[in-house]
């Protein structure tokens, strides 16, 4: 009997081809039979599972949204303290190994094309992971008084987001032991107790 | 007599075809053909210019950091308090009009494109203007004492810049209103006398 293979880990496995085609030839030089041709799969087959171009590139997109969502909440799952939040947090989304790096850049494609960005606008879903965060620290007293939050979540949301890229371009400058203190530094002027960075690194 | 075209200013216009061709396509789908359509120019007379795609492409991309710079430089030109450089200079990166909005799309694809990434690693003159930025304002005396300048110009970098995507991909949410703040306040954590974010609105 052949090896059954799940619908929707197909779909994933597709994606994932297409990301490879996305990171060789960008998304306009992606097409669907380049795809197929990555991913081993007669043309007829992909179409099985994505009815057009854009459906799949839409689910592309959608797949790296959800792994890098998986990652944070498997790390979260982990019970960590509640004051170290903040950075956990931050240090998920900068892509310090080679599978965030892939799906960053991936996404940079993606947010560089204007048909896909609409979807995205202000909703990759850190701005809201961000705002929970904040709220929680605030709800159990945890934040220094006088925080204006939502200005904090902006502020930290870019701070964040620059670090990623910056840390996807020149990675050699931007590693790991100089993320690190720079977001410790930055929670810190925000947290009622501050935390020491070596615990994070 | 025909109207005399200065060969600087033409490659100029053809590199402004360029982006636009981009911001249209991408730059998979950016061919030399197009771009002389769209410059209104035959292809003979367009590798009259550019000998290759790459160099095209290479100068348009440098064209976006020469305009960038071009602005700056006009801005400090206009003999700024030094205490406000920092500001100043942020707020020039940011794409807050039309203009700067379209620069920093094609630098975004620019950058998306692992073929020109390698050039600009770490070097997209942000970090070294910085860095000349915060060294004088520390030999002046207008820092506060004690600063870690190298963290200090690495997490100013990354909070403009990620100031300056996020206004780029959601400019309803992001507005000048709300940006100044966030970059004054983070500003005042360096600078011995503190400023107020209204001179900057």
């Amino acid at each position: 009997m052949p090896k059954q293979v799940n619908h929707e880990e197909r779909r994933q496995i597709i994606a994932e081809a297409t990301w490879e085609m996305i990171m060789k030839k960008g998304i306009e030089g992606t097409t669907v039979r380049a795809i197929a041709d990555e991913a081993n799969l007669s043309l007829g087959s992909l179409r099985h599972y994505f009815s057009s171009q854009e459906e799949l590139l839409s689910y592309s997109m959608e797949l790296v949204k959800e792994r890098v969502t998986e990652r944070i909440e498997k790390k979260f799952a982990q019970d960590i303290p509640m004051d170290e939040l903040l950075v956990h947090f931050s240090l998920e989304i900068i892509p310090l190994d080679d599978q965030s790096r892939l799906e960053m850049t991936v996404w940079f494609h993606f947010m560089a094309n204007v048909q896909f960005r609409h979807k995205f606008e202000g909703d990759d879903g850190i701005l809201q992971a961000l705002e929970q965060l904040l709220s929680l620290l605030e709800a159990h007293g945890r934040l220094k008084p006088g925080i204006e939050l939502q200005e904090e979540i902006e502020t930290l949301y870019a701070l964040v987001d620059g670090l990623a890229i910056h840390c996807l371009f020149a990675p050699v400058r931007l590693t790991r032991e100089r993320i690190v203190p720079i977001i410790v530094k930055h929670v810190n002027l925000l947290l009622l107790h501050p935390l020491n960075s070596s615990i994070f690194l």
